[in-house]
């Protein structure tokens, strides 16, 4: 019995979905905070009550620590921790990352991590460099997928193994190692060796990184974007098809007086007010925790708490349809991670091929919403418009007669474009919420129309719209009669 | 002694402040929660357990109810709702909105109001709505003013009041109002009848209205926008200057199961997790909360506690200097409000007056960001650059030479324009932070540009740019040498 995951959800490319490991159910999206044994900050117990139903160690520490070794080998791993959730285990490929060397071999840290009781098992990959050249790239990835068909011997065909993703930052060789891990019937996909992408807000290049390897990874595996713990980019890895996320942050950044936010952090120590709604930051000042000898511990624990609440909100907007907004409201607080999502943007064919076809609703939320996969889809879905030889987009819409025989007339309806009239109900132009009309909204519309023009070569097409929009109507479609009433 | 309003601290036109009444100090910005002596959904004890420093309740409703009368008079109103912090009155004419007419004069509710000891006392004012006429608007203004200075009258110059601006939407009225309660003395200043605006959403007529009152009314008071309780709204609010909002919502939302959230408001039957860090949602899942008794209060107080987190987010903001990317953020989550916070863009001029000069950063995060404060206040500093006969207008920010003898040499930074190299470091050129340039961006430097041009009409300038930039410098800047390289 392997791992095994069920979509239950979509919206753009995320899920909510429920993964298995024995007999323990995870809901995702989710987090799995990082428990380092020799400093927890917060208990697993308390973790557990806190929401997480699953953590992440590091089973490298227990196998080299004298303390915890025989302890996790006699007791197993849940006991000793105290933790009856779902426990990852890393292999000590984080320490790898860190010092370049580790004294485990891959067989030695996969049988460990089985001796240990560790519900899944990671081998001892390696974590490439971002901006390694792609020879050493093509050289680890080797031996990362020697070990992972190593492990595969080792431990079996059932054992809970997880299939980590390298391949540095060459899309082609993410994608192919991602069809490969399908190939060997991976379920479980950690996409790897992207902290440094993250730690310097390199977003654009991680979401390269991540679609390359989403084109590869089957759908139906789940993906942990291994590292990922700051809650600001959740939303856009989610988007991604990101479902699991892991975090050393809130412990971390609690040491270092850092307070987490979902639109940055923020150094405690410049606080004036405590701008959350956790049960900390409302019974607490900033002085307060600053003075506090158990500081660390309520940074650690507002920033989980915050964490594991934007894991409810993309769960909510998984289910809403409203992803999209969220991942618009996230991306524009750093300039780096709005470079990612307009990467995302860009990648309109990859995400909107697995987008739902029908959302509660489309709110307008300035130029980037333009290039949403909504609008995306009704640009495609355009083609199957036939036109008959003469035919009308009036940006007024009216059903008066407009005194010339047009075989059909259609609606305008920015950033969509043209619409028969009797779709005006029909998602996403009955369900479209906009400001007032503004020049980029209007410049998408006319993709719209060209779409039109493009499946309808014969047709002699007439845009009828207020002089107001007529530079943009001439700037962007050639060839059409332009009426400006 | 009146009451006294400090401000300490200032972002865009938004303030923190410190408001003294009596012997009670209220920081601000700040919520007043509303209390119902009838309906206590969460009592008033509790509220400034949570941080409500102040409230408000309804002296009509003290002064109608056999209940409450007599007791209010003989212990008191802070007794009676066991509140030792600011106490504000309304004084039935919220009452005369909704049901047309009361049964006190304007007399006698301001001698109640003091007779049970209100903190902060308000005339009967009459709540024109705003679809009214101007005949009406001007005819009801009269009598709101006429009520006032008879307020003023009755209740001797010393007195804790309240000046209420009426004036429907007509901005002319509202400004001169604002003038004419300033030149009365007053220090506190309720916008008021707006609640209709917001109810449907018309936030771009709700910043033309309070824009118009705040150019009439002095800046060193204090500005209440009466009825304002929604958290999405607080952030455009403030940034406008306004200073207090009251909030019934936290209350009558919870009593229609609604659950609010800074991005909206959402439905708890429609809710499959609760997307908040605050304790409630951190405790409980929405079915608990759906089957709880306590239902109405455990919503109540989730709504409360998300309406003050965002007072916190919004002092630390102003702190920051970054309360444009909270506006930003807030503005988004709906369309109607993104038409209110355009609109508050499109006041650069009234807006970046009250500014301040420096800031720790500037964040692109989008087009609307291009109108802000600090580039239309860039702008206008450009004026004083002195170009000499031949300039040039560097894309590329190099040092080396450009083979033509240039009297002086600027590099180009959208969306500001062109700065001398020696102020590279300086806000808000050194500053900012942005995305890959695009057309919005690079336009509005072109703006820059032209004010350059048009403070130095003698410089025979070139703009050296990349090719892909041509086409833009070209469409927005007109006499001008493009050396695309």
């Amino acid at each position: 019995m392997t791992i095994s995951f069920e979509i239950l959800d979509e919206d753009i490319n995320g899920r909510c979905g429920r993964l298995k490991v024995g007999d323990n159910v995870l809901k995702t999206p989710a987090l799995l905070p990082v428990v380092n044994p020799h400093l927890p900050v917060i208990p697993p117990p308390e973790l557990k009550a806190m929401g997480a139903g699953a953590i992440i160690t590091n089973a490298y520490i227990f196998y080299r620590s004298s303390e915890f070794r025989e302890q996790a080998l006699s007791r197993g791993l849940h006991d000793v921790l105290g933790f009856d959730g779902i426990i990852m285990t890393d292999s000590g490929s984080f320490q790898l990352s860190v010092y370049g060397d580790v004294e485990v071999t891959n067989r030695e840290t996969l049988l460990f991590q089985k001796a240990i009781g560790s519900d899944i098992l990671v081998p001892l990959d390696i974590p490439t460099h971002p901006d390694s050249d792609r020879d050493t790239v093509v050289k680890e990835l080797e031996i990362t997928m020697d070990r992972i068909r190593e492990a595969r011997e080792v431990l079996g065909p059932e054992a809970h193994l997880a299939g980590p993703l390298q391949g540095g930052l060459f899309s082609d060789l993410r994608e192919e190692t991602g069809r490969a891990l399908g190939d060997m019937g991976f379920t479980f996909t950690p996409v790897g060796a992207v902290v440094p992408l993250m730690e310097s807000y390199r977003y654009r290049e991680l979401v390269e990184v991540v679609l390359a390897a989403k084109r590869g990874i089957p759908s139906s595996s789940c993906v942990h974007l291994f590292g990922a713990g700051h809650p600001a980019m959740f939303a856009l890895a989610v988007a991604m098809g990101c479902d699991l996320f892991d975090s050393a942050a809130y412990a971390l950044y609690a040491k270092e007086g850092r307070y987490l936010t979902t639109h940055g952090s923020m150094k405690l120590d410049e606080l004036s007010d405590l701008p959350c709604s956790c049960e900390i930051c409302r019974h607490t000042t900033p002085d307060e925790i600053r003075k506090s000898p158990d500081r660390i511990r309520l940074l650690a624990r507002h920033n989980l708490i915050v964490t594991l609440s934007e894991i409810a909100r993309i769960h909510q907007a998984i289910t809403d349809g409203t992803l999209w907004e969220l991942v618009d409201e996230r991306c524009r607080g750093h300039p780096e991670l709005l470079r990612g999502y307009r990467a995302l943007l860009g990648h309109g064919e990859q995400i909107s091929a697995r987008d739902r076809i029908s959302k509660r609703r489309f709110f307008y939320r300035g130029s980037e919403s333009c290039l949403r996969s909504e609008v995306t889809r009704y640009h495609d879905l355009i083609s199957r418009f036939f036109t008959g030889r003469r035919a009308l987009v009036s940006f007024e819409r009216t059903s008066g007669s407009f005194g010339e025989p047009y075989d059909s007339v259609f609606w305008f309806r920015p950033p969509f474009g043209p619409y028969p009239p009797e779709l005006h109900e029909t998602f996403p132009i009955g369900q479209s919420e906009l400001p007032d009309w503004d020049d980029d909204m209007v410049r998408a519309g006319c993709k719209g129309i060209r779409a039109l023009i493009t499946s309808n070569p014969e047709c002699d097409l007439t845009v009828r719209c207020g002089p107001e929009w007529v530079p943009v109507v001439r700037q962007e479609i050639q060839g059409v009669t332009i009426d400006g009433y």
